[in-house]
């Protein structure tokens, strides 16, 4: 069966966004910190059509990131209020305009019922009637690939409560935010069978996977 | 000038020690977790006088943090209410007891003057008048090598917010404990110059090491 896959930047205090988020600053003060480490990779230029760029320990791990995805869930915060706040706000994903850098369905977890929208090469739909739900119709329209669950807390905690997580792969950036959205508030101490199976030590940051299936 | 060095074990969601530490507990629920990977090791179980062991990416690590110490600083609560709370509670520095594992002098910070306690190879001395205080006499003691900084939190909290420790080595360990003592509270987003120098992934931990000089 598919895999619902999670990736997360985060910083050494747990902080995924930093204080004062906002429409014009959904990372925060200090947020972008967090995804510094992916900008001077070719493989990211090269998504962004940008010529040049560094090859180094990350670029395995965002290669493999990118493999076999079929469609995106996220909650209603990274879907953002507008373009211009989705673009300067998630340097991961790319941008979010007249052509989202997904071309696969992407289903936004949302409490307000919305026609979907259909942009180049990507759909959003919206799904009212919670993660499950949302899990199920992303399943379906992925095709037999897997899952990507691109964030924010909120919804990557729900799923995670929920054991719904199959990998999860924590980029943990060496800063301090000091303040923030913390991804692992309200969890326990329990990862939900999730155990780590790989460590890479990689310029700016290190990316730490688990599994549900190894270990 | 003899450097002032702080390493310490860590969970994923950035705790030190987990929820109701307790003389009988002091490292809290699920605390011990974050040591498990120091007990396989052949040269923790050598320093304990046990035979075997392995060898693995954190051995390199243990020795060169065992390296040119001189003296050691300590909050009164890693000091221990009793030594059979210490004995348990710091597996990394081994127990003390009639024979401390330091072999140098040991700076307690407490709020109640006491007479220093001479024990095989160790003496304690209890510095009353605040951090720097103690960092000076540790100095002084230390002869020319570097000083530890062996917690727990709030010491360590003390002297990083001071900008007075020179090089940091975080143990980050890929579980959750949920809930107890954090090592970045109240440190804002400042590391206070300290920079990320090297990241050792091995098993079950990965070392994250910051330096005020370099980086």
């Amino acid at each position: 069966m598919s895999k619902l896959r999670f990736r997360i930047s985060m910083s050494l205090d747990g902080f995924i966004a930093g204080p004062q988020q906002s429409v014009d600053n959904p990372l925060g003060i200090g947020g972008m910190r967090l995804h510094e480490w992916v900008f001077p990779l070719a493989r990211w230029r090269a998504m962004h059509g940008l010529p040049g760029g560094e090859t180094n320990a990350s670029s395995a791990v965002v290669e493999e990131s990118l493999q076999n995805i079929g469609a995106t869930i996220m909650g209603r915060n990274m879907f953002g209020g507008h373009p211009g706040a989705w673009s300067t706000a998630h340097p991961w994903m790319g941008w979010w305009g007249e052509r989202p850098p997904f071309g696969h369905p992407v289903f936004v977890l949302t409490h307000h019922p919305r026609e979907p929208l259909h942009l180049e090469g990507t759909t959003f739909a919206f799904v009212t009637d919670g993660i499950e739900s949302a899990l199920r119709q992303a399943r379906a329209a992925a095709n037999g690939k897997d899952i990507s669950l691109a964030g924010g807390a909120q919804a990557a905690q729900q799923y995670l409560a929920a054991g719904l997580v199959d990998e999860m792969e924590i980029h943990l950036v060496p800063t301090l935010l000091g303040d923030g959205e913390r991804l692992f508030d309200g969890l326990g101490a329990d990862l939900h069978g999730l155990k780590p199976v790989r460590t890479v030590a990689a310029p700016g940051v290190t990316h730490i996977s688990f599994s549900r299936s190894q270990g």
